[in-house]
């Protein structure tokens, strides 16, 4: 089979074995706003033809390939849901001599009832998830996928109980490029000790919106230098997304699953650990074992 | 006496009578940032020159002309400061033909000893206190100066005892200009509808980085417009703006005093409503009334 986690920004397809392995793997920057005119079956046929063509006519999609803006909508999942749920509500793509299907996103609804939607996380979490809650065993766990709007999900005997999106990243390039505080940055890794100062100042009294001020006047008052400023405000992003989701619930005693590359889930799994919280890290290629396990469910 | 109030961004002149009442006023758009080479002294003089020809030789200035990359840099005076402490140090400037004098902003430190700044809104905070309080009657009261950075400050017994700041206008406009939260605003006034509803939100239980996010999904399931998407978002913003400060106290019973432009002014009182405070207000002019007591007070 071959799976695709086809985003906005970037596209990755992986040839999987019999025994659900990578085989072989691919990626390209040809997101779904890169695809002109809508001519996905086009973009596809370049990207992966010669595997089709090899004879490996299944085709599984997750991600933004399925929003209105993709190559045909397939309609939110609502949780909770779990593998059965999702292969069995994929859809069906024309596209020529292969066999390709959408993975849905799925909904939910927060306390409020103000929605949450994902597309293509839900995927990874499938295949981050335990074999054991895989197979439906009961349990709760927590896992956040990080990055421009961080998806932390509650699951629950095997399935996506909920989840919230936090626009953390999405923030940080917004005010480190377009406020006052970024003149303050330099270029640079991450400073660690900067970082783990805004974590520990997200935990203050005081909103967010005040504590962003701290940025410059630390600076003013030569407390923060210029290379450790950019750090700082992660930190403090950061810092307030994990606290607001480990208040939030759904942790109880055991590790938070962390999704993602793996430079930023270092910093995650840092915040995490000044609430008492471990971390279990899972690879990038979480979609392609995700991808794995719903083609073995889906109906071809 | 001439009171001048010199931001970052503008300029305005106030010819005060002995009455202390406005007899005359000019604004400008030469803001500290567009007078090039640090050329202050011509550009007083090109502004207010005839008046102080005129025989008006006491010039009075508050604002970020007082910081570091004004014309002189004024220290900060500590809180708690008022009108003494802030007219004992206000600082020499040399000007042809004129005694020009720069008020001190002033500074204090949050609970964790996090600096706070200001310029030129203690000369407005000045401006608008009651007479009793000026005269140093005993008592408390919570202002606040809505902005790019709202400044929310403690009055007790005269003088401005503590304050803290929120980036909650200059956090709006990255966010609108440079977030997928812009792409679904369209222009026009804020609709204060939807300016109640992200106020309502505000309140919900959550972070506010998770949510922002709901201006996005509340667009997609069509539950927000277009035109009610900026209104929202400002709401969402000034409502955790307003909570955390009316949280962190000061305002006992009475009303909040809002110092600022008349429209802004109008979505913090609403904001404040639904916290059951009322809301008193002042007008933009706080800056001269302040100017002028000020002027009063120091050793020309």
């Amino acid at each position: 089979m071959i799976g695709i986690d086809w985003g906005t920004s970037s596209f990755r397809a992986y040839r999987l074995g019999e025994d659900d392995a990578v085989r072989d793997s691919r990626a390209a920057a040809r997101g779904i706003m890169a695809v002109e005119g809508g001519r996905f079956e086009e973009e596809l046929l370049r990207q992966v033809g010669d595997w089709i063509a090899d004879g490996e006519t299944r085709v599984l999609m997750s991600g933004m390939i399925g929003s209105r803006q993709g190559w045909v909508e397939a309609p939110y999942a609502p949780c909770p849901a779990g593998i059965a749920d999702l292969a069995g509500h994929v859809v069906p793509v024309p596209c020529a001599g292969a066999d390709v299907r959408i993975v849905p996103g799925i909904n939910c609804a927060d306390e409020a009832g103000v929605p949450e939607v994902m597309r293509g996380e839900e995927t990874q979490l499938i295949g981050a998830l335990p074999a054991s809650a895989a197979a439906g065993a009961a349990g709760t766990a927590l896992a956040c996928l990080p990055g421009s709007h961080s998806k932390w999900a509650q699951l629950r005997d095997g399935r996506i109980a909920t989840f919230q999106t936090f626009m953390t990243g999405e923030v940080f390039a917004a005010l480190r490029g377009h406020t006052i505080l970024g003149r303050m940055m330099q270029e640079g890794p991450v400073d660690p000790d900067a970082f783990a100062q805004g974590v520990a100042r997200a935990a203050d009294p005081g909103d967010l919106l005040h504590h962003l001020f701290g940025v410059r006047t630390l600076g003013l008052f030569g407390s923060l230098p210029g290379t450790g400023a950019a750090g700082y405000l992660s930190g403090l992003l950061i810092g307030h997304e994990v606290a607001a989701a480990v208040r939030g619930g759904g942790a109880g005693a055991g590790a938070v699953h962390l999704i993602g590359a793996a430079a930023l889930c270092d910093l995650y799994a840092s915040a995490l650990r000044t609430h008492g919280i471990q971390a279990e890290r899972h690879g990038e290629d979480a979609a392609a074992r995700g991808l794995a396990k719903l083609g073995r469910q889906v109906q071809w």
